[in-house]
């Protein structure tokens, strides 16, 4: 897997790029981008995002609002979904038909409360595949961290988007 | 339990009203606040929390964005804990000390797409108070829903803030 200039959201199709979490082209939210790290070699890849949080994102003083962590857990979780089903299928991110996932379910323990200040870095793998046809439906992990302290896991169970959606 | 014109949120501590879901000095934040509602006579009480989405709160587009919807549990899920908790010991929420709830864990069941325009209806249970000693760590189930249509499930896990952090 090479290291792609693009981020996994920079091929999501326009009319799914509105996202408040993810997509480039809503200009008030929080536009993550995610990318596979080629530097880790475990099977099926490893995604990661680093987001920094803005100042106000703030849960008690000091700390990162928890909310924010779930949504950034969110939409890395949906977008590593879709990169990995690409990934099985050999297929670039860049071809039709386009692969795009909702949450059908979002899980957080936060471990320690999270400093506000440096960027926070998720990491997400796509442990199990599945559905029908396979790749339909996606559960992937995720732990977010903050100077290399692992501060919360996530699990998203991410679902395709049936392809009338997109249209 | 009587209805009371204050919310939840409006007894938090100034210190630990800065929450970007729930503080009500965070100008940036979404402010939410929750009330009993009196009308719902269930062991414990039911809480209510009004939200109305803002148009760039968007998933796929017409629906709401699934981060915001964890992000209303998360909030209306620590501040039922507190009230929960007020209640168990018999005190008025305006009454020393203080008690505050931070998340442990969230989880959110999307149970279909949330339409995007109409205020989301969040209703909280706390139907679990444990921990050592008792109101420590509190258990809340919340739906939310749509013009009377159930969209999602959450669960907040949430544990007492000590009070050395309110100074």
């Amino acid at each position: 897997m090479l290291m792609d200039e693009k981020a996994f959201q920079d091929y999501y199709p326009d009319n799914l790029s509105w996202c408040y979490g993810c997509g480039r082209l809503n200009e008030h939210g929080h536009q993550i981008k995610s990318f596979w790290d080629a530097r880790v070699a475990v099977e099926g890849g490893e995604s990661v995002c680093l987001f920094q949080p803005r100042p106000y994102h703030t849960a008690i003083p000091g700390y990162v609002y928890g909310g924010l962590i779930a949504s950034l857990v969110d939409c890395h979780g949906t977008g590593t979904a879709a990169a990995a089903v690409y990934h099985m299928q050999g297929r670039e991110m860049s071809s039709l038909p386009a692969l795009r996932y909702v949450t059908a379910s979002l899980q957080v323990n936060f471990l320690k409360p999270t400093p506000l200040g440096p960027p926070l870095e998720l990491r997400g793998r796509a442990v199990e595949i599945g559905g029908t046809p396979p790749g339909r439906k996606v559960r992937v992990v995720i732990s977010v961290s903050v100077e290399g302290v692992l501060c919360a896991r996530g699990e998203v169970v991410a679902v395709q988007v049936p392809e009338d959606w997109m249209v």
